[in-house]
């Protein structure tokens, strides 16, 4: 495939402007080809009114129409072969098995997406029917189900080029819930993106889309950002990245005269706690698992454990010192770009200098500033010293951690009340520990989103039940999460239809259900008629 | 009940501050008894500290506990006997019959949200299964469920004195979700919030529930009602009334630190369109139901029509004389507070002033200024009138409408393209005028919450498939509801267990299921055990 550089609006291609830029592969030093073009405010505006114009009829499709969508979608990527990898490879840094493994969790949500539709019972459709004989007043025939509330724009994260970007399931859930889709592009990765957006084009055509239900824009400058958040014809947005530039897109979004909902997931500590039981049994496979979990994709996960918290004590020390050893072993490996690793490299100098907390296990080998290499980190401190210093509450993107010694539960307890909103939080313990650190566990269940026993926070499981999100500064809205099939919730609305005819009415609420789907029946949960 | 004027905070009173104010008798002109004392920024941190206190206590009772308490907020709303609907009367000028059916739409949401929580389907448990042998990796055990957010603001209407202020489906559904709750009584029927913040104290005590579930603070002024949207401690906040102040605390909930969803319902135009077979066949009835509906409670509903569509023929015609006919012949009546009457006047002059708009209808009788009446007034304009005047489109809160003459069915959609968000969207006609007006029926899906065909808006039916909200300016999320049992999804959020044990989770997410509640079990929808 020959890339353009140019933005993708619908089946046409533009390039108005002169302001260009390329991408680098950060560890050979080097820029790649193809120039890509930031996108003018008449491209973005021509993207956003395309996708308007095909709202109307891609909503109104069956169905198993859009499902068809998807499931082409699945097989255009697949059909892509190694192109995708390779570029995603050399734009990231990421080793081919790794950008391997993106694409299945792609196929994986992109086909999940397909047969949730199909079903169709995700729609919430509820009927409570009428009775015009009901004193004092006739109750009146009411109905609501979920539907798309308009076009798209999506902003995917630098960590996932291929799992988390145009394919990812910002994208992908906003097709299945009727919603057309403009991407923009993320500068570090443009050419993965267009790769991409060319199998979701293939797939468009193939099944007969309206043309305006995919576009991609390119751009580098929060200018272009900002214009697609600003269009009047935008619905909703959906962002994966920093907090800063999260929050300030989010605030853009709640300041237009129309506020639109921004859905931002922007990263967390994720707190690591480790409870006496485990620490006894398991301090070795513990210390492995987390610095493994530590310093997968050079730390580059929203789920990175930060934070990691046991009680003084011989065991405690013996996982501290096998941690630090095993930290040593890693081998420094190039980040995603350099803002990501200039970030990096200032927030280690910073914490280096910071007086209470102790280095206590670094990358062996040295990294390569050239290459744009991240070492690994691991400090230690206390909770008083964690207490004293804010900034050690917030994440810093990259293979470091904090090791915090407490005296007694009391102190997981005062942590976990400091702690800002987070993805996850993980104990390691026994069964028995649990009930022993109840009330921690308690105060977990306000700060974050998933709580995991015995496992460690990175790497995903895609399925129905995962939900990634949190209370800010997770996310911007806690109720909503941008990986799983709940991820629709947050492109649909109730639309709700009064003394409705039945053959006018959408098929989810029609009388003789002919989509089989499960509805609230007058407060009855079932699949039969109405 | 003597009344105090204080705050309410859990089972304590406070009235620290000398700033007090009255409620007034519009109708009589006079005072009513009891001064309120404006709340500190001492009282409303005791609020929300109460109640963040209260919530990890408050939502790990048993469902059926909380609904204990739902029913018994119920049973002391009856034991309250006609104060309440006395106290509602004088302090807004409804009349008592309609004091009593707001007290029965109380008894129903109330009752109704206790039903749904102790069937308890409504968590959205979902269990995917793991699996320890899959390849290439385990599949972790994933599990979640909605769990309430944290304390609630609430901010109830002028215009519901009872059904949407302190017992209204904001504090209902946020205790049915767990979520302890301080009120802001409304300054304008401060007596009211008071006799039923009463009720709600007893029931809580009666029931046993923790002190912070429930606290009611007084106040007029904008900076007690900013000091509570700014509190760290309150997680979420509900508002019903204009679409200033909406959007004014809608900013400071955005601009907040820690931002929180501010969800506001602020009323919107509620277009009617009349259809040529309906307006053939019952042009008479549809006059009366709408002026009907144009009048009910001085025209102060979310939902009152203000725009009335019609195609320009000699039954559109009779149409608006009818109308006008019967708008001559209501009596004026007083309004809700001085501030509404005021804002109404001055937007009538501003509209009798207006080029391109012709009065055709207004109350035989005069209104009485003293009394703070308003009386009803019909104006009419083309659609290139309408389109020429973009406040036409406005909210104007009282007894007034627009009727709007167009010359095809083209301009039904030139005017319905140019809507802003509505709560509502009606239309008179018979089934083939819908089919005749697909494309109209298609872009009011994307502009409004509810459909109604041969009905009109005002008059919400309680059920669970109710929707009202809408884009904005009806509301600022168009996702969630303030009416019916979907208004719960507001006040909680997914929280998601990893591997956890099972006697430990949460009873709704367990292998035995002990609540049988409907699931989501490995993607399928079932009662049965994981």
């Amino acid at each position: 495939m020959i890339l353009t550089g140019h933005q993708l609006l619908g089946s046409r291609e533009s390039a108005a402007s002169s302001d260009t830029f390329v991408a680098r592969n950060l560890a050979l030093g080097a820029d790649l080809e193809t120039v890509f073009h930031e996108a003018t405010e008449s491209e973005i505006d021509d993207a956003v009114s395309l996708a308007a114009a095909a709202f109307d009829s891609f909503r109104r499709l069956l169905p198993e129409h859009r499902a068809d969508f998807l499931e082409a979608i699945a097989e255009e990527v697949l059909a892509l072969g190694d192109e995708l990898l390779l570029r995603a490879s050399a734009e990231t840094a990421h080793p081919l098995p790794r950008c391997a493994a993106e694409r299945d969790r792609v196929l994986t949500h992109t086909r999940q997406f397909a047969g949730w539709i199909r079903e169709g019972s995700w729609v919430d459709a509820r009927i409570d029917r009428g009775n015009p004989q009901r004193q004092p007043l006739p109750k009146p025939d009411v109905r609501s189900l979920l539907e798309p509330v308009g076009p798209v724009a999506v902003f995917g994260a630098s960590n996932f080029p291929i799992a988390i970007s145009v394919l990812g399931t910002d994208t992908i859930s906003a097709f299945a819930a009727g919603c057309p889709v403009v991407v923009k592009a993320h500068p570090a990765h443009p050419g993965t993106c267009e790769i991409a957006a060319r199998a979701i084009q293939r797939a468009a055509v193939r099944t007969r889309m309206p043309e305006g239900v995919f576009s991609l824009i390119q751009g580098r400058s929060h200018e272009t950002g900002t214009r697609l958040v600003q269009h009047p014809g935008i619905a909703a947005a959906a962002f994966t990245g920093s907090l800063a530039g999260g929050r300030a897109l989010f605030d853009i979004a709640n300041a237009r005269p129309q506020p639109i909902p921004f859905y931002a997931e922007m990263g967390s500590i994720n707190p690591v706690f480790l409870l006496p039981g485990a620490l006894q049994s398991r301090a070795e496979g513990i210390a492995q698992g987390f610095v493994a979990a530590l310093t997968a994709g050079v730390g580059q996960f929203c789920t990175n454990p930060g934070l990691v918290l046991g009680l003084e004590s011989e065991e405690w020390r013996r996982f501290r010192s096998l941690a630090s050893e095993k930290v040593a072993g890693y081998a420094p490996a190039t980040m995603l770009h350099s803002g990501i690793h200039g970030a990096y490299s200032a927030g280690i100098a910073d914490r280096l200098a910071r007086a209470g907390l102790e280095l206590v296990g670094q990358s062996g080998d040295p990294a390569s500033a050239e290459r744009g290499e991240a070492a690994a980190y691991l400090f230690a401190t206390t909770q008083e010293g964690l207490l004293a210093d804010p900034t050690l509450f917030e994440e810093l993107f990259g293979p470091v951690s904090t090791l915090v010694s407490c005296s007694d539960p009391g102190d997981f307890i005062k942590v976990a009340e400091r702690l800002e909103g987070s993805l996850s939080a993980t104990l390691h313990g026994t069964e028995e520990d649990l009930l022993n650190h109840r009330e921690l566990i308690e105060v977990l269940r306000r700060k974050v989103g998933r709580l995991i026993f015995n496992g460690y926070p990175v790497g995903l499981e895609i399925c129905h039940s995962i939900h990634h999100g949190g209370p800010y500064p997770a996310t911007t809205h806690s109720h909503f999460t941008s990986i799983g099939t709940r991820a629709m919730h947050r492109f649909v609305r109730p639309v709700c239809y009064q003394d409705w005819p039945d053959a006018l009415l959408p098929m989810e609420l029609q009388n003789a259900n002919p989509r089989g789907i499960l509805r609230i029946l007058d407060g009855e949960r079932t699949r039969d008629e109405a």
